[in-house]
């Protein structure tokens, strides 16, 4: 196992890496994406897995009949955000062919069908919202909506795939695929530090935390940076600046999450007052109710700030994405199956978080020593790596074997 | 006087405008840039004028031989920032012609040649570089550093003036020309609103203010904005908002300004923590020590706050400017004609203020009653604009009859 392990690793590691940054730019439709794609079938069908692609692009490798029921299936996404690390996606996709590969060693009989599935645009790099090709599939996005989808050069999503060479026309829900699967296992490399302060490799799941993306618009007036005094200002970069630190600090207050990682400033010239900024929060918490208050007391802070400044300050829930518990009768039999590991929510959505509403649903996390994620410096010890596949397969076993 | 100043805004006021913003974008070497030099060379040949391009591309109007020598010469831009204001620049420009006119009304008798100039490219908003065409004119850019200039689709300074029809190879100091002039006087609307709170219509400036821009680059990590704990986060932009609030706190203090208007972030997207963020500030103070002290304390402030956010902070002072003393001799006689006027200090630069390291040189100030400039906002009163012609008439026939 370990050998083949390593090859998929070595196999994978060039496809779109960016020389400059070190990090991964594989984004849905590219030719990036392509080779992450053919990297896919290649491994099925040199294990005589029956490959197949969806009507959604999302590709599977199957062994067994799909058609008995009750499959247990694995897998995760190849896709990345710009200059990603290598293992968000990738390390669910190769441990999943590396477990099979274990359980095949092991000669485990296998009850029912097991397959390992690819989903595309897991991260949204390209067209801005995530988990694309499972939303497709389980219905929570339309064909409709998918079709205004657009990227930064103007292509709208179905341009992509047909020039990808897929079939927009077939994109959809596709609840006979879904109703086939009687459990989804999704492995991830941990993107925090909850496991690295523990002694164990691997973690469960409990739940998905909510989140959600506002914009704030803060409008301000235009004017000449040499020759307005102060007094006469209406600066929206201030009323911009005092909310990031607010929602620092709210967020803190109520060990939620509060991030601004992404600004508009017009016109954006060195010297002229700015007459709009635009930034976007992202924020999570472990229940609803305290993100709500956490996005409203930033809300708070951003007009009462505003009204200081004389800028006009508009939020807009621009996406939003309730709890995520995942099966608790899966989730217990996982962790029974792991013996006593670490339960631990995320505030990542994930494939595994869409597919949950329609399939019981569990994820396993790798440890990650630093906790960075989305950054080429995102890692995790071949050691825990390979404790994964372990994990991965003794789970892989106790479902499909029962 | 007053119709043909009437007919000249009705024929530049439609060039270059966008119907959306209702501000201007004629930004050198484009074809709405072309438009207002086709509008100077035609006001200048309807009055008779002799009109001629130098080798920097600056357009001359003259009345009377300019080989004789101690020509008084007014004038300012055509070109605007992006989506500008109707009266930056272009306000000088009309009110030379329309005080020419004046001057032929009253039938002054002109003892020295007179000039109205188009400076090329004062606002810098394609190539990044203001004043380029007096710059170049008084030696002050090299045709070296500006055959470096590139606009936001890597066209070349020189590449723009081919492509209009001028003659990239010929650029460079004209001392020849600029020892023909024996005062420099430009007419332009107040960027602030000193004049407003006065009943005068008209001031003269003093001094322009010593300013400069500093890029302040902020380094932390790229990170998982929904998975990694504040505690574990170094999110530059926490240092940045800590950073614009204490530059408008430490200009305060300071009677300086401050400004923070353009940023960029990378990799700028709304889940993920920023590994860079880049702000350029803009600062102006009245005298050098006052702006040095000012940037040092902005700077501090920012090493502090960084150290706490796990947050390296890298100052680069991009420009600088020093203070422009006008002439003093120059000024004090047009405050003199002028009768008892205002006389203020500006934070905005000039081709007068590069001028007057060659040339006397003085300027005029129109009330501005918002303050509001470099906006589509920007406005000034007719009675004031008609009061400037005025004012710079008295002034040209002052100087130009001594």
């Amino acid at each position: 196992m370990t050998s083949s392990f390593h090859e998929m690793w070595r196999d994978l590691r060039p496809i779109g890496r960016n020389a400059d940054s070190g990090g991964y730019r594989r984004y849905a439709w590219t030719g990036a994406d392509a080779d992450c794609r053919a990297w896919f079938r290649t491994e099925a069908e040199t294990r005589g897995l029956s490959y197949e692609v969806d009507r959604n692009g999302n590709q599977w490798a199957w062994l067994g009949d799909p058609a008995a029921g009750g499959a247990v299936v694995t897998g995760s996404h190849l896709d990345s955000v710009p200059d990603g690390g290598a293992f968000d996606g990738p390390l669910g996709v190769v441990s999943s062919f590396a477990a099979l590969d274990e359980l095949r060693g092991r000669g485990a009989a296998l009850a029912k069908p097991l397959a390992i599935v690819n989903f595309g645009d897991e991260e949204g790099a390209r067209f801005g919202l995530a988990c694309v090709g499972s939303r497709l599939a389980a219905g929570q996005l339309t064909p409709e909506k998918a079709a205004q989808l657009r990227d930064a050069d103007g292509v709208s999503l179905p341009q992509a795939m047909e020039r990808a060479g897929y079939d927009p026309a077939a994109i959809g829900a596709d609840p006979e695929r879904l109703a086939r699967i009687g459990a989804f296992v999704e492995l991830h490399v941990e993107q925090g530090r909850a496991l690295a302060e523990t002694p164990h490799a691997v973690g469960v799941a409990s739940a998905i935390w909510p989140h959600g993306r506002w914009r704030f618009d803060f409008h301000g007036e235009a004017n000449h940076a040499g020759t307005t005094r102060l007094e006469d200002r209406r600066d929206p970069m201030l009323t911009y600046a005092n909310t990031v630190l607010a929602a620092r600090k709210k967020a803190r207050l109520a060990g939620a999450l509060a991030t601004f990682g992404k600004v508009a400033v017009e016109p954006n010239g060195v010297n002229a007052i700015a007459s709009l900024v635009r930034g976007w929060l992202d924020s999570r918490a472990a229940d609803e109710a305290t993100l709500d208050e956490v996005v409203a007391e930033i809300e708070r802070a951003a007009v009462e700030r505003g009204a200081r400044d004389g800028v006009t300050v508009r939020v807009t829930r621009e996406s939003f994405t309730p709890v995520v518990e995942f099966a608790h009768d899966l989730r217990d039999e996982v962790a029974k199956l792991l013996g006593g590991v670490p339960v631990l929510p995320t505030g990542a959505g994930h494939d595994a978080g869409i597919l949950s509403a329609a399939v019981p649903t569990a994820m396993l996390f790798v440890r990650n020593p630093t906790g960075i994620s989305h950054s080429p410096a995102e890692t995790a010890a071949e050691d825990d790596c390979l404790a994964g596949v372990t994990a991965l397969a003794d789970v892989l076993e106790g479902l499909a074997c029962r």
